[in-house]
């Protein structure tokens, strides 16, 4: 089945998040709002506790770090993506790099950019219009992240939580 | 916000259930298939830690336990439900009461059912129907359960998970 690693931010982000996502995100009722850390690979279902023991000695070497975010940016033309861009920390490309270490590290080519997804799947006229209204958009968000979660998908599309890594603790 | 404590079944539990609810529960994107521990109640965002280390207590001490289901039965005529029966062991039922006691256990009056929700909000005509062609199903589906998660409510209803919790471990 499919695995994922992913951050949920706050509730209070989250809800901001899914106020752009309902209009503009087909992926809204399959997983809350979130920062992806490992994208969706493939693994035996009997991969999850081997990944969630690797995952837990990531978080309890970890300390909860700040995840802040000021602007809505877009991945175009590499893909048609709009997300909250999120401030880039040492802490977050550490985090990031340990993980897809110790688990399937096959997709991880691409650069990791940090962000929350609030439009995606737009077709290049909704794009522009979308990202158009929405890239002078200021935010002032800062909070502490302090767990991270492994997720695996249904059938359906939809992520189940497998578990949580709370940072710095056993 | 809004708090509530669930399992998760296995993903195979979880597919077999789905594939119900995509016709007959209107909260089918809001969570995933899930058998109800605590069900919503409303508390401070702050009271999530303190809930978490009761939960991780009582976790602790609780050994993983055998989840069986062998029939679909309903709730009616209290309310229009249809479910997953499952079997009601010792453990099942010390697990609901220590939580309920941990937390506020302010909607415990009713009896605790166990059970895997796989339709509901049905009209009477629709559950006649579905119930009709559903209660002789046979289901023969025995796991092991490790694991419970601390979840709340987003503002569009759906639910993202604070913390899981694994039985017998610190």
């Amino acid at each position: 089945m499919k695995f994922g690693v992913v951050i949920f931010p706050s509730k209070k982000l989250q809800d901001v998040v899914n106020s752009y996502r309902k209009r503009y995100d087909p992926h809204y009722a399959l997983i809350p709002p979130h920062l992806t850390l490992k994208s969706a690979f493939e693994a035996t279902d009997e991969s999850a506790k081997n990944f969630a023991d690797k995952l837990r000695k990531i978080a309890e070497k970890t300390s909860p770090f700040s995840l802040k975010t000021a602007k809505i940016s877009s991945f175009k033309p590499v893909n048609n993506v709009i997300y909250f861009k999120v401030e880039p920390t040492d802490e977050l490309f550490t985090l990031h790099s340990e993980i897809n270490r110790e688990l399937n590290d096959e997709n991880t080519e691409y650069a990791f950019v940090p962000h929350i997804t609030i439009g995606q799947k737009l077709s290049n006229d909704e794009h522009s219009d979308v990202y158009g209204s929405l890239r002078m958009t200021k935010i002032d968000h800062e909070e502490t992240i302090d767990r991270f979660h492994l997720l695996y998908q249904l059938d359906n599309g939809s992520w189940t939580v497998y578990e949580t890594f709370r940072l710095g603790k056993e």
